[in-house]
């Protein structure tokens, strides 16, 4: 049996409390939109948290700007209170800092949603926080920061929720989940439910794994990515390795989810992907969640991958050398 | 039967006489050889017609600097007399020339010595002058062009010379070979004689391949490549794919030659590939003869070699890119 969160109903004074691990374009977000539905949100900064205790958090979206003047704002987890939903939306490169920040801010009954990118974080959280305390989510959207306490929400917005169990066994529609799924419902925030973490995730890295990786190698944007027949044919067969790698493991994704993903895809051109701008802003790469990860979840079931590891390989050899260059021009 | 050359002996009034399409780095460096020898050498050029008329050639070598100041060039190959062999030194992105050079410059039974890299280019010559007057020549060589009409050796200079015979069966040791083998010889140039053009083209293929692909795409010297770990296991992945390809067609290249290229390539680490130098200097990129070709050979044997196709496409995208720079910036 899963622990059931501690308050169901919708009397205001018993509803979950939120921390948001990794303010970031994505945490901050969401965590901005549960506060102005009147949830109790407790913010993790890094840099920002001066600024942001002073002057709060301003949003730009299409569904209608709006800034909070005060938010709970940190900068240490020992000072957060314990919660019942923890959002972890630190970049993956900085998950090696969870160990110290969850077990100080997750309430004894309570739940951590993993909302980044890439592949087994759960997994790994499972080993912090014991794996009946975690649920997974997919955020299709695209958020940037503007600078401190300012990020803009640009398109999208919707988040595949999807419980957690061990092994990323389908865990079906859970109590917990539907209640966080009202929560984000709540605060206006489109929720898709899922009843397998492993297919949602692997059906992202459907999108990630190609663009992502080809962004930085090609150094393109994703307009000139789709715009090139040559990389249009590295996309299917990145896609058609990740499909054979799922199916491995007794998911199947369907052609038409790839077709719809392409075609949608398209309509994005005009965008960055996250990879990119990391790289290009100098910053580590998400290369073992969104490349490495798979790549070993697929070698377990035999299935190789060679596309995806060859471009594994480069993005490493990238972020090594971009790391590099970092560490040259600090010295 | 092969037809003969019509010269065998020593006498020097009877030797060979050589024609050289594209005296480049490659082509430049093996025709002084020649003309040093004794040979009547005639050289084809491009640009740098006016200056090496009026100043000859210079080279520098490991084996001993020397001057030719005076050439037989020509900037039409309308101009060139026939000669008993002509070498195809061309980039083979200008191979498309071919067809209105080479039956002005080929005695009716002369033979064509192509020394390019990659793989299919006498068969598609042999389209031209017919397949019965091909042989190919393989050079490991470290050659570059300092200005006009000055030529650097660095390093090596070994041709591996085999006969062609229609669809790259094994030709075997011909006289032919054997006298054009003598001629190189007497140039003081390094020859290995080879029996089957297939085995000894894809065996090359093995360095050019991975080095030069890599190199490009990650923007780096073979020094930064070998240097890397990952970047070694793509180049170890990519070997493979081009072993099992070989294999697929009845040709074994053996694991110790593997070993044997990587351990001397480690040695050569100070070099850029070809296909850099050709990629910064905004020249195009052997991407058909070194990738395309060799793939779609692979296939026909049902044979996928995905890493090699994944290379092939990210480099017919720069490739692209770099054209289009061109053409902007000369607009």
């Amino acid at each position: 049996m899963k622990p059931q969160l501690n308050f169901t109903g919708n009397d205001p004074r018993s509803r979950r409390s939120y921390a948001i691990i990794g303010t970031g374009a994505i945490g901050g977000f969401y965590g901005a939109c549960l506060q102005k539905a009147g949830f109790e949100v407790h913010f993790l900064f890094n840099r920002d948290y001066q600024y942001v205790s002073q002057h709060g958090l301003v949003i730009e979206s299409p569904d209608g700007d709006f800034t909070l003047p005060s938010v709970r704002a940190y900068r240490n987890a020992n000072q957060m209170p314990q919660c019942d939903v923890v959002i972890v939306a630190l970049k993956t490169t900085n998950n090696y800092l969870l160990p110290r920040i969850l077990p100080q801010v997750l309430k004894e009954n309570g739940v951590v949603l993993v909302l980044q990118n890439g592949w087994g974080m759960e997994a790994e959280i499972a080993q912090i926080v014991g794996s009946d305390r975690l649920m997974g989510g997919i955020c299709f959207t695209f958020n940037y920061k503007v600078g401190a306490g300012h990020i803009r929400h640009l398109d999208y917005g919707l988040i595949t929720l999807a419980d957690y169990a061990p092994g990323y066994a389908a865990a079906g529609v859970t109590t917990r989940l539907c209640q966080i799924a009202a929560d984000f419902s709540s605060a206006n925030v489109m929720i898709q439910l899922h009843e397998d973490l492993f297919l949602a995730r692997w059906q992202k890295l459907i999108c990630n794994i190609p663009f992502n990786g080809l962004s930085v190698i090609l150094n393109s944007a994703i307009e000139e990515l789709i715009g090139n027949a040559d990389v249009l044919t590295s996309i299917e067969q990145l896609m058609v390795e990740i499909v054979a790698a799922a199916l491995a493991h007794g998911r199947q994704i369907p052609a038409l989810y790839i077709q719809k993903r392409l075609k949608q895809t398209a309509t994005m051109k005009h965008y960055q992907t996250s990879m990119k701008v990391d790289f290009d802003q100098g910053r580590s790469l998400e290369v073992e969640a969104i490349f490495g990860n798979p790549l070993r979840q697929a070698w377990q079931a035999g299935v190789q991958m060679p596309q995806v590891s060859m471009l594994y390989r480069q993005l490493k050899f990238f972020d090594a050398q971009n790391r590099l260059a970092e560490t040259v021009s600090l010295s």
